[in-house]
């Protein structure tokens, strides 16, 4: 037996409904203590709830499970700690990061974890009081690991209810069939409104933007200040630099889609001439490059990550081989941004959904509609996805961009 | 201002949720009068609620949504009934039909609504004091139609909490990354106990299931008994007789995976021989037929729908080549159906899913995560989606049933 | 043994390949009598060959198989025909077309094959000395049935060489990464050099047309003339009023991409209104519809086709629910089209697709990469397919079309 | 205006037709001055022929483009090279090698090229008289490289002729409309034809095996050998071995489909235990992991390579971080391959197959047509794709495989 407490919109956020699902699905039972409803729409609510279950296993995995839909129990004690025994080794019973703001109660006070990110175990300074969320690979022998929900409180995604949140666009299922133009639109408005609050917007993307001819209108985003922060790989980087340099991307001519002579080995050139000057920013500063996506990167001196994968060619010197050297350059970087929009790459997608906070507002625009799927099925509950072309989403959404601010 | 009250599993079962959330979301507020949770998993719950909004017109349309979530007004007065003006013509604010089960009181008292199906119209009939759903294509002039939600309860689908119900497999989003077998098995046995209940599986398949070789899998099903209704086209029907005749589907020889000479002209033959015979009955009685799919359904005696499409060939003398002819037929055998298994077809899927009540178990496999994603556009919020291969999944299935007989 | 000969474009265009690689994927040998290979660009060449095989009926294969590749026997001699014993009951050994430009010897000349499409019967008339493909329903009794291919010649298609030619965009797979304003600009000057000629363009659309909000782009095409002539089915017309009388489609609003209340109404109200005026033309004349596709196909008057599927609602009184009616309305059509361009909608385009000869440029816009499979799979060999999404496809056409004319 | 000649199938291949293609494609003319063509199946072909065109420059466009089709110069003289002037700096106008056999004429006699892998540049090594394909990033200052196409002479594939051959069974467009059973049998036959010959099959997957439930069916075929090597990255090692230690994958119980209390730290403990035993090897061998793909392969002692990916949770011990380094690992095995099976991965499936040589029989499968698209566009053009779910798939290739071996 258990009694837990919850407070906030719960009713009216689906969390209330939730948590009952939840205890009832896992085999328990549970008798409501009290329950007060907010009786209007700025009202909190209030519910305290004893649950049983038929073990009392059954009833820690309950609570567990209630941990992270911002349950707790009535009367809460410190975190437990347990030191690493050894680098990269997880105690048994560690606690397991959301992705959702997080508080722990560390020698009776409260304290955020800080670095929020799913999936890590939270480790506590005891000489900084301070928490974080700590990927296992970077655990180190003698960390003070959090085990249990004990002490911990999470604080639940609760959707916007404001009629003019323009993010709010999508329901339900991942669908082709919803107005492109308007969502466009949708999003453009939102880039314009974090921009106004000083906060920054991320690009994921994929090579399927140049080959689709999408770059130089992704350029001229990053030109005009829409973009704040790249993230990308290899190939995306390569074939802009091909199509600035030879107008072509993968070896076909972009303007009439047909393969040129020889083009196969544009992208080696490509790569090559960066190779020579040295790095990316090198090659813009002697004008190599003078044009394309990474050129305005460079020239607006925005943050950008290229991550390595193993089918790169090359790679560039800029692209970070080491995949876990790679996912710590992102990891500097996500915390500065309040959207995340991911176009036509379901790797880097993954990548990047894997280290955000759930509420940074994530787009994925996919002309898969089983993209957004697996980047939900990974944990990224909040991406809402965009089946569409990235030819054509992306010179749209410029054009949208460039409509608001004349 | 009005006031509504709702009463049953309405906390675990979402549908409070659902109702504050449509309040807000519409633009009204809300007060909450009374809210009597149940405790204990079995007990119902009450709540009264009183909704505003800023005009007459708000609240109206938040009644009437909340209606489709089995909320009633506190006071509940018959329904309004206006003739139809003439045929196919619907009167303004006509009530629109959810696939729920549906109750409406007349002259005091409440009736069920017979042959529930979404997106119709529910006709009154005053001397028998019944009421039925209606398609917009049968009104006839005079046909005395419900206006408005007043008088109308429905009841929304409560999803089982039977840790046995194998068909609670499905969990959130449509992906190709499920295990399939356990999907399969799950199916299988959900079969088996709905047979052993005296219900009856309909099966919804499209001609991928002959051209993936899966067509003696499906005809083993039916002659097994697993199968009670078959509702294709003309495409899946001749290609069966094609392969049953040939060895070929559509030109192909499915034993090499290769074209065969002339093979182009055999569902040309398959159909002209039917013709001869005058039907697949009779060319199964003359022995023109022999095997397959088709030929267990006639030897079965199991009904079936042939429903034409533009795209047909021939086609065979049983299709019916007049699509609301069609689409009747079809609703005579609906109301049988306890579950419909809907396989690599989307037109035929989305047409038997426009008839189906809300309880019907449903299921669709289909290679393509985006079929069930229209299905639940459509309307067919039961649907459950399995990605997967027609030539694997039904030998699969098969291969499962006859496990659980031995 | 068999000898036969071939003329023409053979070598480069790659038909003396396929007639090699047929007569050894079929199990037969040959020998080379004669080959004068055109030493330029513009000489055509010659060869003859003999075939040999294990069996005659094997060696009949083969020269049927290479009669679809324009092979024919060195002597040739009259078609043979025999009257159809009843109607719809094809011969044994029926000659069954191809989409090609076809010619057959009766009576000792020549005469074209006309209404050509694939998979049919061809017919002669031996008082008007014609012949015409005929679809197996149209076959009556006692009709003069080409039976094997002796006397026959059929036409494949070379490819352009033209460098110019705006059509030959696509190369060998369907794929998502190509450039896609690239690609919509070169359709828009096919567009322009077609009506140019004095040539006609039809649309074969879904209604994914109207859902990603691409209605009001392709009235303008249709206003401004671009398109001479409408493929649909009962949902883009239903979906294209209710936006026109509703500004929603499915029920959702098109502005906000969210459903509105009481929306999933208004699709029946449209219907419902165009069953009053009694015709999609009348509401028009009555000033009940007053923009979209619907209204401008009537106020242009360009000929449409609605055929009925079986998952309609309604439908509307213009639909054609008979489904071999509505065949018989698109071949009415079909002989005018020198370019089709399919938009979304598999059902439609596979339809469309069988009743098209070989040489109307067919470009098939989908969302999924595998619609087009499917077409090509059915026959429709000249397709070539372009993976973007409705919502911007077609406005980034209609602009396209407009910066040319400007 | 240059001469050119072609042994060989050239005609019954297809070889002279893209020859002829590509001249006209590319601007040029030909005249041709020799034919003397095969006259019977077993006879090669000979053709020399005259190219023109407007320039020179357009001349050795072509000539290049010919020469990855077979065709040389009729006097050849040796490669011509460069060193190269830095690290990674590739000279201008270098050799990109084809994936397909190739020789080169260095001091007058002809050697083949070793570690054939496309776009690579090929470095002759002088005092070994040996020359090789070489990826850019390997590339040292000074390496010979090789410089047009002159003195080089490339062996495109033949396709096969042999009625038996099992692996021709897929032709033209990737499709979801092709018997499984079939398909799956005849890998099988492959495989087993393989391994008779002492050839090796390798296999590419992705962690949806696991997902899908097909992880026992997969260590079933390694534990009796009929797979050799074994290509994946870190989440199908890390799910196989969730699986074995928990019984789920990404925290579902695979004999459920459900997710289990606290499943989603399974896969993190399942690292961890790898990381506390020091790698997967001596994870077996201390009996932490006792069943699954992993454990068979430790067990059978066949290579494995795991390369590293930025959405890597962990990752395990085993795992190679650094993309270039992996790309080494696979490039160890892959010349020992006669046959790689990929099969629900994208991304290892395009690293593997950018280092195959033309020759490797090549099966894609995956639940997306795309994937396999995407390979071809990528080169890998010898790769054939099944659409199917994996989940299913590898079940029946095992039930093929042990009933042959019945």
């Amino acid at each position: 037996m258990r009694e837990l407490e919850l407070t906030g919109h719960i009713i009216d956020s689906g969390i209330m409904t939730r948590v009952l699902d939840a205890i009832l699905d896992m085999g328990g039972a549970f008798e409501i203590l009290t329950f007060e409803v907010g009786r209007q729409k700025t009202d909190p609510s209030y519910a305290k709830f004893r649950i049983t279950a038929e073990s009392s296993d059954i009833a820690d995995q309950i609570v567990s499970r209630l941990h992270r839909l911002g349950a707790r129990l009535v009367t809460v004690d410190d975190v437990k700690l347990i030191p690493a025994e050894a680098d990269c080794v997880v105690p048994k019973g560690f606690y397991s990061s959301t992705n959702y703001p997080t508080e722990l109660k560390y020698k009776g006070i409260w304290i955020p974890v800080e670095k929020i990110e799913m999936d890590c175990l939270v480790v506590v300074d005891p000489h900084l009081t301070r928490a974080s969320c700590t990927p296992m690979q970077k655990l180190k022998k003698g960390d003070l690991v959090v085990i249990g929900e004990q002490g911990l409180l999470v604080h639940p995604s609760e959707r916007s209810r404001d009629p003019n949140d323009s993010f709010e666009f999508m329901h339900g299922v991942v669908s082709s069939e919803r107005p492109t133009e308007t969502i466009i639109a949708q999003i453009a408005s939102e880039i314009r409104d974090i921009h106004a609050k000083g906060g920054k917007v991320a690009l994921v993307g994929g090579p399927a933007i140049v080959h689709t001819g999408a770059a130089p209108a992704l350029a001229r985003m990053i030109k005009e200040g829409h973009i704040d922060i790249l993230f990308a790989g290899n190939a995306l980087a390569t074939h802009d630099i091909e199509y600035s340099l030879f107008g072509t991307s993968l070896g076909m001519d972009l303007k009439t889609g047909k393969p040129v002579a020889a083009g196969h080995k544009n992208h080696i050139y490509a790569i090559s001439e960066v190779m020579r000057a040295g790095s990316i920013r090198a090659a813009v500063e002697n004008n190599v490059i003078r044009s394309g996506i990474m050129y305005e990167v460079i020239t607006k001196n925005i943050p950008f990550v290229l991550a390595g994968s193993i089918r790169d060619d090359g790679p560039l010197p800029d692209v970070i081989t080491d995949v876990m050297e790679a996912q710590d350059a992102m990891r500097r970087y996500v915390p500065e941004c309040s959207m995340v929009i991911m176009v036509a790459t379901m790797l880097h997608s993954v990548a990047v959904g894997n280290c955000l906070p759930s509420y940074v507002k994530t787009i994925c625009v996919d002309i898969n509609p089983s993209t957004v799927t697996k980047l939900m099925d990974r944990g990224t509950m909040q991406a809402k996805g965009v089946v569409s072309d990235a030819g054509t989403f992306i010179p749209m959404l410029l054009a949208q961009l460039q409509a608001m601010t004349e």
